[in-house]
C-alpha cells in the first residue's frame, strides 16, 4: 500500500484515520454479517479499488471529457476505455459489494464499499456513473422483482454485459415528479405498452453492452393523479428472448443526446418510449408504488452524490496541494530582492488560506459521507433494535445535508483549486477545471439544493416530534463532552455547544412559524440547509480533532498529519462556524424574505 | 429603442437609470470636451452598440465556444463570424470611442464608452476581447509611440486590419512580473533582437487580419533585475514594409494554443520570439519604463475586466429571470392538489431568492463599474484641479474592488442562474453554463483575486496617509445624509453608517499590524478585499435606492422598476451587508490566520 499513499485520488492515511480512528469501522467486524471479514480484507478491497481506479479509470478521465458519446446514426458510441473500465469494475465484484455471499456479493459493510466507490469517483466520475447506475438498477430489481425477473435480468447486469438506468424525469415536469405523464397500458399477456418521453436519462443510450435495462416510472390507465399514481416498469432497450439474450429492438428511441458542462463521459439522453406503440414493459413492484420502489435506494443514491461531490473536491485539493508545493513563483511579502530565489507558492499566505479552506471542506465532506454510510450499516446490522431504529432516524435527518453540503462546499473547494493554479487552473491542460465542471452537476441531480432544503426543513427536522434531531444533538453533545476533556479543544467545544443551541433555537422558531404559514416559514430554506450543514460539519471536525489529539501523543512520527487535522478543525471553527451567527438572525426574522418581493419587480 | 428594452443583454431601463438618475452623466455635457454631444447622441451611440452586439456578436457566441480557434498547420483559424464582428466594431468607431476627434475618435466620455462596450461583453465576451486588446494596444502606441510609430501602426489597428496583443506573462514567472526573462539586444539600425517565450497571450495568433502587433516586455542587456529592468517593444508578427504593409514573417512562432474552460473563442497562445534569432522589435517609451507603459492603461483594463464579469452575470440573470417567468413547474408549498395547474417557477420562494440575489449582485456590479468609469471622466475632464485629483485618488482606491468584486460575486450570480434553470442550466443546450465558464476567468487575469487584495490592503488604503479612503468615506457619508431624509431608507442609512465605522476600524487595526509585520497583517487580505467590496456595494445600492425612491413618486408607471430597486437594496442590506460582522472580528484577530499552519500539515 505504500506507493498508493502518494495517490492524488485520496490521502489513504486520511481514509484510514476516518475509517479506523474516527468511525471505528473495526467494530463492524463483531457483527455476524461481517464475521468472515477482517481489517486486512477491508484494506485489501480498498487497495483493489484504488488499483483499478488508478489504472483503468483515471487515465481516460480527460479523454472522455474531450470525446463525448455521440450518435453515429446507429448507436451512441463511447470510448473503448470506458467499456474496459466498467467491465473490470463488474468483474472485481464491486457492483454487488454489499450484497449477500449467496447473491454473488462480497457482503462488505456499506462504509467500506463507499470507501471503494469513492476512489472510482475521484478517478473518473463519468465512467463510474455507468457502474453505479447499473448497480442501483440491479439493487432495485433484486429488492422488488419477481424471481423470474431476477433470473432474467440480474446475472447479465452484474456481469457487466447489460447496463441499467433510472428513467424518472420528463421534460415538462422537471423536479415535479407528481406531474409525470408517461403511460403503461396492460396487455393480454400481462405485460404493458409503455408510452412517453423521458429526459436526462444518464446512461440512457450507449454501446457498452448488449442491452440497457430502463426502470421507468409510468401511470396505469386508472391511476390517480400525483405521485401516488406512479408505477415502475422494467423496459429493456432490446426485448429479452426466451434464451435470455437480447433480441429485437423494443421501440425505445433516442430522441436526442444532452450536452453537459461537465460529466461529459456519461451520456445523458432524451428517450421516446413507444413511438411505434411497440414498447413493452414489465411491472416491477406493486401498482402505485413506483415512487416508493425508486426511493427505496434513495438514501444510498444521495450518499453517492455527496460522495461524488466530496471526491471531486478531494482530488482537486490534492492536485492543488501538489502544485502549490512544487510551483515556485514570487517572493514572500516584504522580500523585494529580485535576485533572491522564488519560493514555492504554498509559502504565500493567500495560497495557504485557499488550501486550508479546501482541506477543511473536503476532509470534512468525506467524513460526512462515510458517517452516513456507517449509519446505513448500523441501520442494517446493529444487533440492538433501538440502535438500528436510531441509526435510521439520524440518517434520514442527515441525508439532505449529505446530498447537499459536499455539492455546495465541494464546488467551492474546486473553485479554490483553480485559483491555486492561477491561469493554468483555467486551462484544460491541467485537471482542476474539469473537476470543477464535473462537480457543478451535484447541486442539481438527485434532488436540487432547494428541494433538499425543503426536505430538511419541512420533513426531517420536525419528524417524530423532533426525535431524530434530539438523537443527533445527543451525539453532538457526546463529542463536546469528550472534547471538553482535552485542554486544546475546550474553546472549540464551547463554541460548538453555543452554536448548536442557536441552531436548535432557529429550528424551533422556523417550525413554529411553519405551523402558521408553511410557505413563509420555508422561504429561506436553502439558507437553513447551508447553516445546518455547517453545524454538522463543525461537529464532525471536532470528532476528528479529538481523535487526532489522542493519537498525536502516541504517534509522533505522524505528527504532521494530526497537526494538520487540528489546524483544519481550528480553521473551520474560526473562519466558517464563527461566521454563521448572522444567518441565525436572518432566518428567525421570518418577515425578511423573498416572498415580499413581487415577480414584476425583478 | 423600444424593442431593445426586451434585450437579454442588459435592461436598458436600468442602464438609463444608472447613467442618468444615479451617475448624472448629463452633467458631463457641461464640460468642454463633450460640448458637441447631447443625451441624444449618448443614447444613439449606445443603441448602435446594442444593435451591433445583438446582430453580429451574440449570434455566434455559442458557436465560437464550440469551435475553438485551431492551428491548421499554417495559421490559427477562427470562425468567419468573428472577423465580421470585429471589423464592424472597428468601422463603427468603437476602437477609438473616447479619443479626440482629431485622432478619428468620437470623444465620448468613458462612462458612455464603457456602457457601449458592456453590451459587446454581454453578447460575446470572447469575440469582443479581440476588439478590446487591439484598442488597448493602439492606446498604448498613441500614448508612448514616436510619431513614426503612430503613423506606422495606428491606422491599420484602428481600421481593424491589424490586431494587437499584450505579451507580458512568461511560463516560469506567472504573476511575478519582476522575474520576466525575455531579452532585447540592440542592433546597429536602432532596432532590437527579441528572444524569449511568452504565455497566455490572448489573441496571440489568429487569421482575423493582415498582421498582429505584439507589445512585448523584455530586458535590455544591462537592465537591472526586477521590474525596473523591463522595457517595452513593438514586435509585429509580420515585419512592416516600407509601403506600410505587412511583409516577411518576423520569427514569432506559435509554440502552442492553450485550451481554456471558457472564453474559448479568444485564442490564448504560447509564443516563441526569436527562435531563429531573427525577431525584430522597436523600443516604445523609455528604456526601463516598460511596466509603467503597460500599466498606463491599467485602470481602464481593470474596469474592463470588472465590466466583463458584471455583464456575463447580468445577461445570465436576465436569461434566468426570463426562464423563471415562463417555465411552469410544481405548485406552491402547501398546495398539494395534483389536478391544480403548475405555477411559473418564479413563484417558488427559493427561485425568487436566487433571482433577488442575482439582481443585487449584477445591478450593483454594473453600477460599480460605471461609477469607476465616471471617475475616469472626472479625473480627465473635471474643470477643477482638486476635483480631478480626488477623482484619481478615489479611483485608485476602488480599482481592486472594481476588478475583483464583480468577478467573484458575478460568478456567484452565474452559479445561481444555472440553479434557476435546474438540470437544463447544466446543459450546453442553454446559454447559462457558458456564461459561468466564461466568467470564471475574471478572478485570474489582469491580476488575480489575491494580487488585487494585496494592492488594496498594502498599497491603496494606506496611500497618502489614508486620504483616498477619507475621500471615499466622505462620499459614503453624503449618501447616508441623503438617505436619512427618506423615511423608508433611514434604517439602511444607519446600518451603512455603522458598517463603515466597522470597516474603518478594521482597516486601522490591519494597517497598524502591517507596520509591525506586513506579511502577517496581510495574510487575510482576500477576506478584506471581499469585505471592503461589500461595503462599497452597499453604499452604491443606497445611492440607487435614494434615486429610485425620489423617482417612484413622480413616475408611477415605472413603479415596478423602482420597487425592484428598493427591494434589491433591502435584500443586499439584509442578506449580505448584515452578514459581514463576523468577518471584521476575524480580520482584527491578526493571530488567526493561515501563516500559523505549516506547509507539511496540509
Amino acid at each position: 500500500m505504500n506507493s498508493s499513499l502518494n495517490s492524488l485520488l485520496i490521502n489513504r492515511i486520511d481514509l484510514d484515520f476516518l475509517l479506523n480512528d474516527v468511525l471505528q469501522s473495526g467494530l463492524l467486524l463483531e457483527r455476524d454479517r461481517y464475521a468472515d471479514h477482517s481489517s486486512e480484507t477491508f484494506t485489501a478491497t480498498i487497495d483493489t479499488a484504488q488499483k483499478l481506479a488508478q489504472e483503468l479509470f483515471a487515465p481516460h478521465n480527460r479523454k472522455a471529457d474531450e470525446n463525448e458519446p455521440h450518435f453515429d446514426g446507429v448507436t451512441v458510441k463511447t470510448l473503448p476505455e470506458i467499456k474496459a473500465a466498467v467491465v473490470a469494475f463488474a468483474q472485481a465484484g464491486f457492483l454487488a459489494a454489499t450484497h449477500d455471499y449467496g447473491l454473488d456479493g462480497m457482503q462488505l459493510p456499506v462504509t467500506i464499499s463507499q470507501s471503494c466507490l469513492a476512489l472510482f469517483r475521484a478517478a473518473n466520475v463519468s465512467t463510474s456513473a455507468y457502474c453505479f447506475l447499473t448497480a442501483a438498477n440491479a439493487n432495485l430489481i433484486r429488492s422488488f422483482g419477481t424471481d423470474e425477473q431476477k433470473r432474467r435480468y440480474l446475472p447479465a447486469l452484474l456481469q457487466g454485459r447489460w447496463f441499467g438506468t433510472m428513467a424518472l424525469t420528463e421534460p415538462q415536469a422537471g423536479s415535479s415528479v407528481s406531474d409525470l405523464r408517461c403511460t403503461a397500458t396492460p396487455q393480454a399477456d400481462g405485460r404493458y405498452l409503455i408510452k412517453g418521453q423521458k429526459i436526462f436519462i444518464s446512461g440512457g443510450d450507449h454501446d457498452l453492452g448488449e442491452n440497457i435495462i430502463h426502470l421507468v416510472l409510468a401511470r396505469l390507465p386508472d391511476a390517480p393523479l400525483g405521485s401516488k399514481g406512479l408505477s415502475l416498469f422494467i423496459v429493456p432497450k432490446f426485448r429479452v428472448n426466451a434464451d435470455g439474450l437480447a433480441g429485437e429492438p423494443n421501440d425505445v428511441a433516442l430522441a436526442g443526446l444532452i450536452h453537459k458542462m461537465g460529466y461529459r463521459g456519461t451520456t445523458s439522453a432524451m428517450l421516446n418510449f413507444g413511438e411505434q406503440d411497440a414498447c413493452m414493459g414489465e411491472l416491477i413492484g406493486e401498482p402505485g408504488m413506483g415512487l416508493n420502489c425508486m426511493f427505496h435506494m434513495m438514501n444510498e443514491a444521495r450518499i453517492g452524490v455527496g460522495m461524488g461531490a466530496s471526491m471531486l473536491a478531494y482530488t482537486a485539493y490534492l492536485h492543488a496541494l501538489d502544485y502549490a508545493k512544487n510551483r515556485e513563483q514570487g517572493r514572500l511579502i516584504g522580500q523585494n530582492d529580485p535576485a533572491s530565489p522564488p519560493v514555492a507558492i504554498i509559502e504565500h499566505a493567500d495560497v495557504r488560506r485557499m488550501l486550508l479552506t479546501q482541506k477543511s471542506y473536503v476532509e470534512g465532506a468525506l467524513h460526512l459521507c462515510l458517517y452516513a454510510a456507517r449509519l446505513v450499516d448500523d441501520e442494517r446490522t446493529q444487533p440492538d433494535e433501538d440502535a438500528r431504529r436510531e441509526a435510521a432516524q439520524v440518517l434520514a435527518l442527515l441525508i439532505p445535508i449529505v446530498k447537499s453540503w459536499p455539492a455546495r462546499y465541494g464546488l467551492a473547494a474546486n473553485d479554490l483549486a483553480i485559483q491555486v493554479y492561477g491561469g493554468y487552473g483555467y486551462t484544460r491542460e491541467y485537471p482542476v477545471e474539469q473537476f470543477y465542471r464535473d462537480n457543478r452537476l451535484n447541486q442539481l441531480h438527485e434532488g436540487t439544493h432547494g428541494i433538499q432544503s425543503l426536505d430538511l426543513l419541512n420533513r426531517k427536522v420536525g419528524m417524530k416530534e423532533g426525535l431524530p434531531l434530539r438523537q443527533l444533538h445527543a451525539r453532538v453533545l457526546a463529542t463536546i463532552d469528550r472534547a471538553h476533556q482535552v485542554a486544546g479543544l475546550k474553546s472549540h467545544a464551547d463554541q460548538l455547544q453555543t452554536a448548536w443551541q442557536e441552531l436548535l433555537r432557529t429550528t424551533e422558531v422556523l417550525l413554529a412559524a411553519a405551523s402558521e404559514d408553511l410557505r413563509k416559514a420555508s422561504a429561506n430554506s436553502a439558507a437553513y440547509l447551508d447553516l445546518f450543514g455547517h453545524h454538522v460539519l463543525a461537529w464532525l471536525w471536532l470528532e476528528q480533532a479529538v481523535a487526532a489529539h489522542a493519537l498525536l501523543e502516541h504517534q509522533p512520527h505522524m505528527a504532521d498529519f494530526y497537526q494538520g487535522k487540528l489546524a483544519a478543525c481550528t480553521w473551520f471553527y474560526h473562519t466558517e462556524l464563527a461566521t454563521t451567527q448572522p444567518q441565525h438572525l436572518l432566518l428567525r426574522d421570518i418577515e425578511r424574505h423573498a416572498l415580499n418581493v413581487k415577480a414584476e419587480w425583478l
